[in-house]
């Protein structure tokens, strides 16, 4: 028995059916990454990482716990890792993005539930994910229907706790999220052992920070018009960034970036001349969930810049960091959370669409795909308006609607390769 | 052209196609209704009332206005009438139950979109309901997803108010509560011109119970052994309340009242004997969607209670009476319109199931139908918990979904047959 089957049978996973997925994932990755041309050489990092996903960083985090420490999971960008970070806590991402998980959420979940709660319960029901085995807390909140109520059902298995997501962004709501996030402190406070201090809260907010930071350096490379990495890339580095060490992480980006800056310096591009550059826009990309730009980035196009929860949603706004008292940090945390996150789940959520525009023009994007997870209705619904704004400000634009199955791969493709040969 | 035309035309509708709706709906009325025996002679209003639904109300709510008076619409039962009432206007129900209205919806909003939020958008957008020509303020909430993001969309063709009610019931949620019902007061005043007294909303809680006091008496009726009314005639009733002049409303159906009290005592039927006792659970079934109870009710079955939004929960709860300061009464209406009404959008919603359970006690049933409108999330998944539930009490139960087409009829014939038949 290898290693990692051992730390999976210790967990307590279904051995036999995760290896199906774990036999599955290498050919995907080397479909979707392997295959392409000039990758950037410090890719390596982020390659091992995906390449052994379900074993280098659980058995971190099993370490962890051995030595008593807690391990936190969640599932949307507004719950603060700052919190986690300063209990002493490992803050992880659960988002599930395959296929494979589905029909065990699909057990318990309607049908006509978005594919990343159904795989998010799947993933936990079916004991086919070691971080879903390892979380001491998993942490839901009421962003959307689907996930509301699924934390329900999710919480008759795995030890959950909750927190409630305004709907609007008046001031009255940035008070009732300071006060979510102060309930959430208590919480992992009773959980670790660990006080939250003034000190602690704020070297979270650095590292957090600088995680971003090392996105924003990332995307900042892709405004450029010699582009020297792919979306493709620049998506699996923002999937991973939920899942790993926070220092580390930031710190491999950079040296990555290095790497890049010196592309930069060369207007080394890693897509042919003509290619068209295309901004995402939507439903959040989950690990390993890389069709759409595999789709696009070889049917003519290079996705430049993902408005999106596993994208600019979760590294353009800083946290103020200036030290000060509790109160203070938490006022700060609540408007960088609740005020810089643009998710259909606000109404009203113009600044969503203004976001786009203002990312369509800094990306210096030729056109907008709104891409939608099947009944994920917020951003469907919202469609509306991101398609009658980009008409009005005439960008092209077409809205996509998928799931996590392979069935309207080549309908995608005919689509897609449609809009992108349409293109100036 | 009739008064009738003259009004709508006056409102801005589009007669033709409105035509169509007035040509259809007798027929519909008299397949479920008329066709029934033993209907109470007390019926006559609530037939008057519905045989010229777009007519009558319309044409007063329009009298209204023309001496000043504003007439205030809403789509939820968590949107207090009280408020209303004691500014002076004219409260109306909008929730769309006709498949007439649907294509229209569709226009603007996501095919997966439950048929009443679909239906309520064609219904203004299509201009083909008085209702939603004659509105001042249409006030939304934030109940589930697909009416706050449907909200943005209607608002830009009709004048909205939103109300974000709470997801959860925590101490915290209903001062938040007491908050939003104190903005909608100010809003009405604004919209009215009038000041919102002690007195006169002391006078609206009084008002309002009254009407649910009437309703709690006509379904005591439904818990005796001999029921004298029969289920598609208390929908009926439950779907008016939304429309008519509250106190005129609650006189006529205490007149309608007395007339059961005598079919009482003569332990009068409008049941066979053997006909199995059915409460309905789920989501809510808006004016003209009888399509259930006229299913269930020729298929051996009688309907005796509704734990829904157009039953129940609409009427179970009073409003503490007692005259205080405006804040103390604000207070009532929150413990009240938060606390006693277990919506799915709540998380968690046990009280709900509670509710089923107890209610399947009072009112004797046989079994338990969970019905969901397609494509709504919330009670779908909930679903899972009400079945569970039953299993694990021994109330016989099933699950359908459904939507305002006529297409599925024959499906649920069979299937609903099958249930009832099985049941001892």
């Amino acid at each position: 028995m290898s290693d990692n089957h051992v730390l999976w049978k210790n967990l307590g996973m279904d051995l036999e059916t995760h290896d199906l997925l774990c036999e599955a994932l290498p050919q995907a990755f080397g479909d979707v990454y392997l295959s392409q041309e000039h990758r950037p050489e410090r890719m390596d990092y982020f390659n091992m990482v995906v390449a052994d996903i379900h074993g280098i960083r659980p058995a971190e985090l099993v370490k962890f716990q051995e030595k008593g420490g807690k391990v936190v999971g969640s599932f949307c960008i507004h719950v603060p890792d700052e919190v986690v970070l300063a209990a002493g806590a490992i803050a992880t991402g659960l988002c599930s993005g395959s296929q494979f998980w589905v029909p065990g959420g699909e057990k318990v979940l309607p049908t006509a539930t978005c594919p990343l709660i159904k795989a998010s319960l799947g993933a936990r029901f079916d004991r086919t994910c070691p971080f879903f085995r390892i979380c001491d807390l998993f942490v839901g909140e009421t962003t959307c229907d689907g996930k509301k109520k699924a934390w329900e059902i999710l919480s008759e298995d795995a030890p959950m706790y909750i927190m409630d997501i305004p709907q609007m962004k008046r001031d009255e709501d940035f008070l009732k999220w300071e006060k979510e996030i102060k309930f959430y402190m208590k919480k992992l406070e009773e959980l670790t052992g660990n006080t939250i201090t003034e000190e602690k809260l704020h070297d979270a907010i650095l590292t957090s920070n600088n995680k971003r930071r090392a996105l924003q350096r990332l995307n900042s490379f892709r405004k450029l018009d010699n582009v020297p990495i792919s979306g493709r890339d620049s998506l699996l580095i923002h999937q991973i960034a939920f899942y790993d060490d926070p220092k580390r992480f930031a710190q491999m980006l950079n040296t990555l970036c290095d790497e890049l800056e010196e592309r930069a310096k060369n207007e080394f591009s890693v897509y042919k001349k003509g290619t068209k550059r295309i901004l995402l826009t939507g439903t959040p990309l989950s690990i390993p969930n890389w069709k759409l730009h595999q789709i696009i980035e070889t049917s003519g196009g290079a996705v430049v810049c993902e408005e999106m929860c596993t994208g600019i949603r979760y590294s353009e706004a800083l946290v103020n960091e200036e030290k000060g008292s509790l109160d203070e940090m938490v006022k700060n945390l609540s408007d960088r959370y609740l005020g810089n996150i643009h998710c259909a789940c606000f109404t009203p959520n113009r600044a969503r669409v203004d976001d786009i525009i203002r990312l369509a023009q800094e990306y210096k994007v030729d056109g907008v795909i709104d891409v939608n997870l099947k009944f994920c209705n917020i951003y469907d619904t919202e469609g509306y308006f991101v398609e009658k704004a980009m008409r009005e400000a005439g960008i092209p634009c077409i809205g996509i609607e998928t799931d996590y199955t392979d069935e309207d791969a080549e309908q995608l493709k005919t689509r897609i390769g449609a809009f992108i040969e349409m293109l100036q």
